[in-house]
């Protein structure tokens, strides 16, 4: 008999899901489309089939401890999932209490996916034996989550960790929240490609992008190009670094972290991010914090760490 | 017997100690000069001389259970006093260690005064059933303590809180850190000084204070002619209100507090300055925490305030 728990996590496109030992081994994965499903209790009937399929299909005993889900604007501490842009379900979603009834005497337990991130990284990743650290995932936004003297920062009404969402610029560019030049406008994925455009626009250098139209150059084509060194692509990610690195010495003026892990697409382009950002970080730090804080990436592998975050804050609800 | 601690705050001017109960009563205080002494040996021989008296002139048997000490530029992890500008012991001192020679037998805690003053909040003042608060001491300079799950944060090297320094204005004002735009260059009595020279210089309007040489304006003097509705010295406190609010908005975002406390010097002047922090911050908050977050004075008397922070400390060291 082995003891696991289930880890989910919900994507706007894909949720994954597998069944995970104490020590972090994925003993199987699946997945499901989230798009497809417009109705909840569609989603969760498909969901509670294939994770019943893939705990059969092992082949050891199981006993399964518990649940944990990791999903865009989830509130911990009420159970739901709050007005998630990127998903079908509008409005408050008691996503907790309805998966419950799929799952009768599971405890389950969901939180934000940067939260779920970070107790990957603090369970199974390179946060291992650290007590104060921060992470950022770089994706469509910005997310960010906090520990500190090893307990996950949730606040007073769940909400922390919205770093996305501090100012960057005095009625800067506008945000999906409504407020202006946030720092997600300028350090994400979406971000990047409005750094990309306004250079493209107003740059003097030219740019092998210059003839493709705005909506269909990616993140990822601004990666490529500055890894051939067209100079726009690699300006646009001078410039997100800098922004980022000059907000994360505030973040560590505030919170002293050991570390700093990016994650996420963005962070995938290695140097061309972390370089720009480590260098204005530390050019900005109060002088008592400089050459102390390491900017690190993910330890995991990309393609479980979700699972292994959410499967985290399944075995932490045990504790 | 009654068992009760000993609280000290080192100021740059004057320290003072007082020998608190549990339910915080102060049973007894006094105060030394403390730039009197250049010699650290004298310093504490003469406290120690000092609070052995209030602590015999008390008449019921005392139990003392320990010291509590907030000091500027305390590190609670190592026990030393580092670099303080205000204090005339210089490099890093080891007071915790050099204090228990005079009191052996006795625990000794040191931290911040930010902290202290936090700490005290949470046991004896208008933080008492709170868990996740903030408290920014506005004085000379910025100071600032974050409570997160009802544990102060002390970060991985001791030195988290330094909201003071985080950036307000990209190559703005130089700060007595070295880099330039540090919050506590706009938001403290010094920063209000700096604003209103700026008014004064370039301001349309004419001011009471208009003939008063720069070195001789105290942000006491400002306060005043603000009551008197002087039109400069007002704008002064919107200013440095709206500054405030807006780091606070950023600081909500990151943390998600139940309050932020405003204490010290600038924060008697009340409503002129809690008025444009609260109009700024709610202007600027991330929409999710509008309404959410209250900005309060402290509970505590402003004369006892930092010691019974102290003996709090104290208290904690027990538990």
């Amino acid at each position: 008999m082995i003891d696991a728990v289930v880890g989910i996590d919900i994507g706007g496109t894909t949720t994954e899901f597998g069944v995970v030992d104490r020590k972090g081994k994925c003993l199987k994965a699946n997945s499901i489309n989230t798009r497809q499903y417009t109705d909840l209790e569609e989603y969760l009937k498909c969901m509670h089939l294939e994770i019943q399929n893939i705990i059969n299909s092992i082949y050891k005993d199981i006993n399964i401890k518990g649940i944990g889900v990791g999903a865009p604007n989830a509130n911990h501490f009420r159970g739901t999932i709050e007005n998630a842009p990127n998903l079908n379900w509008k409005g408050s979603v008691p996503f907790v209490k309805k998966l419950k009834r799929y799952f009768p005497g599971w405890p389950v337990a969901l939180t934000n996916d940067a939260n779920a991130a970070a107790l990957g990284e603090m369970f199974y990743g390179g946060a291992k034996n650290m007590k104060d650290f921060v992470v950022i995932t770089l994706g469509t936004g910005l997310g960010s989550a906090f520990v500190v003297n090893g307990q996950l920062v949730y606040g007073h009404n769940g909400l922390a960790g919205e770093l996305g969402h501090v100012n960057v610029k005095h009625n800067g560019r506008l945000c999906r929240c409504g407020n202006r030049g946030c720092l997600e406008t300028y350090v994400s994925a979406t971000g990047i490609r409005r750094t990309f455009f306004n250079l493209l626009r107003t740059g003097s250098a030219k740019s092998s992008l210059s003839g493709v139209g705005f909506q269909k150059i990616t993140s990822e084509m601004i990666y490529e190009a500055a890894v051939k060194k067209d100079r726009l692509a690699l300006e646009a990610f001078n410039i997100t670094g800098e922004i980022l690195g000059r907000k994360l010495a505030d973040v560590t003026a505030i919170t002293d972290p050991e570390a700093i892990f990016l994650l996420g697409g963005l962070a995938q382009a290695g140097n061309l991010i972390f370089n720009p950002t480590r260098n204005a970080m530390e050019k900005n730090l109060f002088p008592i914090f400089r050459g102390k804080i390491k900017i690190l990436p993910s330890k995991l592998k990309r393609d479980s760490a979700a699972v292994l975050g959410a499967a985290a804050l399944a075995w932490q609800n045990r504790d």
